[in-house]
């Protein structure tokens, strides 16, 4: 298998597979099956669909090839990296209707939570996650499987300064929410049914930087017992607050 | 080192090591730090607290010890595991006053999520984490790193049948909340105040057992646009509901 090349990225399981070729078939390089594997349901839709793609398949040992001990089910493909988008791109095909909403990461670094939190971006019905070219987790197979498929869902835009950014959509009339532990209001204090915004979450260390913060509209934080959340869950807990405000609001309609 | 003490867990880091100290230093065994290591202020705090509480402590090569490529920035404590507590002891010594609030998890077993929700729960401040003898994952000390030591600041309770102990809980007044993804009520619309009750969530690939559901006094929703979230992301977005209703009922008083 050609794990010699870099730009390859590899998925493993049948359901990620099938979700690899139901959402980007496009993406996909080759199919490796386990030799001698008995083909269930799920194997023989892979290579229906393979082929049906003209996507090559083939037999050989997968048991020695991950690294990562990732359960592979007898199933792996290679895949083309995602692609991150470029951000005038997604800001000039933005919907034209409705509120738009995203999340910015500064430094999250942690492939299992940048997985979780685009998976969670991706179920909120956000439009992006925003990612700095420095200090940000790369887009790995980790990440991709972590996320389940979801970096297939929603845009992952990839900018060379997140504070030139913020600027840039503060100029647009978007408005910013960072998290900060000491801040005076809790996240669920605010409104967010009646703003573009974007959600700054800060890496675990050191949370969102001083400058980000000085840019902020508004400053939140998640109360707690006992130190503070994950990246990921405390991404959720804010996020979902948006989608709740949002749903009661379509309801009272 | 002792890695064949099947009874033993380890602790790998700085900041978990003096956590471990600053909780519980009588469920450290020993603490080896890296040969030659250069002592920072966090090693030096970790020397003085265990020489403070007699543990032994040991210079050795720490590099090739771990199998799961932890990051232990010279130090490792060897632990005897979190203990589990009896769900008899844990409803005999519940506080007098206020609801209570407890987490069953229904068969989660990958460790990253149960040492995210074990966090979720103490940063909650929910009453414990109730778990299964069969199929749930162990508190390992990768569960204990990703609960960043939350594990001794919440109990997680270990019982035989989570279906018996919902029975109980029912016939105490406790309310039963289980999450599934066809429920007609999102989890936004009941009301977690004025009740004790317990949330079950389910494992991901399953969901919370048809048998646990029956017993459900709430089924609810998370809306979502992609598949599903993550278990301890959904997890933090239902208790974090329950959070933000308590704390604005507190305030309107």
């Amino acid at each position: 298998m050609e794990n010699n090349n870099q730009n390859l990225n590899f998925i493993y399981g049948k359901n990620p597979v099938i979700e690899a070729l139901s959402t980007n078939p496009k993406r996909i390089n080759k199919i490796f099956f386990q030799d001698k594997i008995s083909f269930d349901n799920r194997l023989k839709k892979i290579m229906e669909l393979a082929k049906s793609y003209g996507i090559l398949t083939k037999f050989c040992n997968l048991n020695n090839f991950s690294e990562e001990k990732i359960s592979h089910q007898g199933v792996i493909a290679t895949i083309s990296p995602v692609e991150y988008i470029d951000f005038d791109d997604f800001m000039q095909n933005l919907p034209k209707e409705g509120f738009k909403k995203v999340i910015i990461l500064d430094e999250v670094s942690d492939p299992h939570n940048f997985g979780a939190i685009i998976r969670t971006g991706a179920c909120a019905g956000f439009d992006a996650i925003i990612v700095s070219n420095h200090r940000s987790a790369p887009i790995t197979s980790t990440v991709e499987k972590v996320s389940m498929g979801a970096v297939n869902h929603i845009k992952i835009v990839k900018v060379n300064s997140i504070s030139a950014i913020v600027d840039y959509l503060k100029k647009e009339d978007w408005w910013i929410i960072a998290t900060e532990v000491l801040a005076k209001d809790n996240y669920f204090d605010i409104d967010y049914t009646d703003m573009n915004f974007a959600l700054i979450m800060g890496s675990e260390g050191k949370g969102v930087s001083k400058t980000l913060l000085n840019k902020a509209d508004f400053r939140v934080r998640i109360p707690v017992n006992f130190e503070s959340l994950n990246v990921s869950n405390a991404t959720a807990v804010i996020v979902y607050e948006a989608v709740r405000q949002i749903e009661i609001k379509k309801s009272q309609k």
